[in-house]
């Protein structure tokens, strides 16, 4: 059965507190949604503002596959402001759970229900396509939600849909009313999740097992609070899980990370690690037993291939390792030790964490070279000595030595703030050299304090195009940020110097 | 129904990649969850190193009111580790897959059965209450999982796991299987829920609604991969939600906020702001609608209080703004605007955000000056000038100059980085004139290259024990943080003599 993602990003997904899109950025977003497949965007609340009016009508001329509509309370001039943005759809609403209408509409259920049927016969008026929203339908009298689902649907509403405004849902009673709004209103219904107790969508999904036909997500499950239904979770274990019915969307699945990616990027809100999905570690593997299995077969510690989203696998050495992810991760580097060197390599590694180390791959390699007394392993590129000033009234600037293959080098630039300069001032002695370009730089959780560590991740490539993911741990953000850089570049010379040589 | 909480943050949690743990961490994240009340704290897994084998006989020995366990492979060497680790309780697991038997374990289902029962004996024989999993449960033939439960059940097994190993099933499934699981051991049942689908917690509950009466879980859904069903959601969704059957735990959920915080900030991985119960947005309200309907009453748009969970709720103001929220915000400062004043000032604001711009409440404070012409309304602490330098082979120093009240400081120091640096410059200053402190420090979300956008929040308090935060975003990561803390020093200075005044 084809279900329908309704795509709110750029509403309710914007409403995140703090988050703010200009037309533009919001423009780029609709187009990403579109080539990633999703039936609906709904571009905006264009009565809220100008630029928000702007940006909904900037997105309706672009001329997108998938059908664009814009929010509006059930009045005729938030209903005028999306027909002033050219849309012929219209996602209106009013709320009908008695703490809606008692403490925020100040209104009775029968002015609620009046005011809904009236904004739908507006909206047909006025030629528009209409999805009909109950607001806190999942905390409204259930009776009367019939009522108004069959008397919206009386007054020429297209669609249905079943907000949970608050998250306040279990599967079981959106299983519930959905069938109540199918009977009472024979329309095509939906279903739109908030995910305030982690069931964003598992009640999506027992909405649509009940017969809803459509559900409203956003990338990343961003939102009011803590979010909607994650376009990612809810696409996926439409496709992959096992259904009595099988289920099938528009979204080309392999466009969902760097989907993801996109809008984290624009909007700002971070992508937990262990995110579902689109998280750093859905498909990243450290401890023994899980490495030795996926070395074997992934799909034995993999519910799906990460090609399917767009992603790679990674594995990772630690307290946790075990011999055959240990093996994997050195073959890779074309190290082949025997097995008695390949446990005192182990041992080591699990030494440092215990620590509460991570032991990251040239720490591995490392080891790897004191154990197995291979000299031919070496850091290629060290970091003979740098300085970075910045402050008011002055540019940014640094200083870097380095010492590549034993030639030394050094290199001053200036930049937007300190790393930047740093970052620069490597960039200008590497490219004399042409062995390494900086790509991606990231800079994860520091917590409790000034003093708190922080954790830079620098993406490195060299000329040929090959690029290798760096991670370093500190306390001071620009060393650290220059050191990523460092161990990225040597990662990566390292890698192409051991397979071409072995 | 009185549910237990099984947690493996320590355990399952622990294998996230990259993450690493000292005995002395562990020890105080058990002490923290016997604080918050789970039932069970799964330390660890003795047998991977021997700093894990350390920590686990550390948390044994602590006294806690928590029982304490450890995870064992079905084999006599893990389980004596467990022995060794001065514990009486083991959760001890076999793959019953034909996936992990094929290609993990190399092994027939019969062997594999052989081992559970013989992995139990032993376990019994040294004196252990026995927990069994079949790992990869959910993809393992319906009736050899029934058989496997029956014959460890027989060995003298004290309760049955089920771990959904690689997130993959669906709550309906997952109830199917619990009450298989029930009837053919006859003993107390778990579910252990991966999130790699997003419905871990869903999957939970659908255990515990069919009988199981244990689940397993982690603080912020840490865990392999997408994580494990998280305990704040799972806990907060039995307590609060409409089941037919009313479930308590043994949570004392006002300390839920603080566990989370402090898992984070050991372990290191991020929660995202649109995380349930305790993301960042979770209590945050910026949309007009919402902060009206909140400031009304706020179970119109909050699911549950803050208070229930040790949190607070707070309010923005930006794009999607409205009167009622912008209002209540200004009156917090003591500015109380006529109605023809707020729709100036929230015009300007909505601007603002229309060009992409957040708006905090200094910036809010100064459109407000502006608008009503009131020039009592100024930044009491003014940034004259700052210079901060950092490199390798010199200590990080920062040189910075304030204007306070009209009054000229300067101060000089260093630090671990230029960000500690200058924050401890600063703090040399107002030390002297005893009016502010800078208590937290936290950084988000620079992505996309080394000069995209930071955004730096710091807390700030007066010597009165009273405290602000204080966001600031900008691409040098040093400067933003100094006005970051000028901004919230502003901040608390204002709203002082604000309500002092008025």
């Amino acid at each position: 059965m084809r279900i329908r993602l309704f795509d709110t990003t750029l509403r309710d997904g914007e409403q995140t507190p703090g988050v703010s899109l200009s037309p533009s950025q919001k423009v780029a977003i609709a187009r990403k949604l579109d080539e990633l497949g999703v039936d609906v965007i709904e571009a905006g609340f264009p009565i809220i503002s100008t630029g928000e009016a702007e940006a909904v009508r900037l997105i309706a001329g672009e001329g997108l596959n998938s059908e664009v509509c814009a929010l509006a309370r059930s009045n005729k001039k938030d209903i005028d402001a999306v027909c002033d943005a050219n849309l012929s759809y219209v996602h209106t609403f009013i709320a009908t759970s008695d703490i809606h209408l008692e403490h925020k509409l100040r209104m009775s259920r029968e002015e609620a229900l009046t005011r809904a049927t009236e904004a739908v016969t507006y909206a047909k008026s006025r030629g528009l396509h209409v999805e009909f929203s109950a607001e806190d339908a999942t905390r409204t009298d259930r009776e009367f939600l019939q009522k108004v689902f069959g008397e919206v649907a009386g007054a020429g509403a297209d669609r249905i849909d079943i907000p949970d405004t608050v998250g306040y849902a279990t599967p079981s009673y959106i299983s519930d009313i959905t069938r109540d709004a199918i009977q009472a209103s024979g329309l095509p219904v939906s279903v739109h999740c908030h995910n305030d107790f982690g069931l964003a969508v598992a009640n999506s999904l027992a909405g649509i097992e009940a017969g809803a036909t459509c559900a409203h997500v956003t990338i990343n499950g961003i939102g009011e609070r803590a979010g909607n239904a994650s376009l990612e979770e809810l696409s996926m274990a439409l496709k992959c899980l096992q259904h009595d019915v099988q289920y099938e969307t528009g979204i080309k699945s392999e466009m969902i990370y760097e989907t993801s990616r996109f809008v984290s990027s624009i909007i700002g809100i971070t992508v937990q690690p262990n995110k579902a999905i689109v998280g750093d570690n859905a498909f990243g593997h450290e401890s023994g037993i899980h490495t030795h299995g996926i070395l074997n077969n992934p799909l034995t510690y993999e519910p799906i291939g990460p090609e399917l989203v767009g992603r790679k696998r990674w594995l990772k050495v630690g307290k946790h390792a075990g011999m055959h992810g240990t093996r994997a991760i050195l073959a890779e580097y074309g190290i082949h030790p025997t097995d008695e060197q390949l446990s005192h390599i182990l041992s080591r590694v699990k030494e440092m964490g215990d620590m509460g180390n991570m032991v990251t791959e040239v720490e591995l390699i490392s080891i790897a070279n004191d154990v197995m007394g291979d000299d031919n392993i070496k850091d290629l590129v060290k970091l003979d000595g740098f300085s970075v000033s910045t402050g008011i009234g002055t540019m940014p600037y640094a200083f870097v030595r380095l010492n590549i293959n034993g030639k030394k080098y050094s290199g001053t630039d200036f930049g937007v703030g300190p790393v930047d300069a740093a970052f620069n001032a490597i960039q200008k002695i590497t490219d004399a050299t042409s062995e390494l370009v900086i790509k991606d730089y990231g800079l994860a959780s520091i917590s409790g304090g000034s003093q708190a560590l922080c954790e830079v991740t620098v993406r490195v490539a060299d000329t040929s195009g090959q690029s290798i993911s760096s991670k370093t741990v500190g306390k001071d953000i620009v060393t650290t940020s220059v050191r990523a850089v460092i161990s990225g570049a040597n990662r990566l010379m390292l890698k192409k110097m051991m397979t071409q040589e072995r």
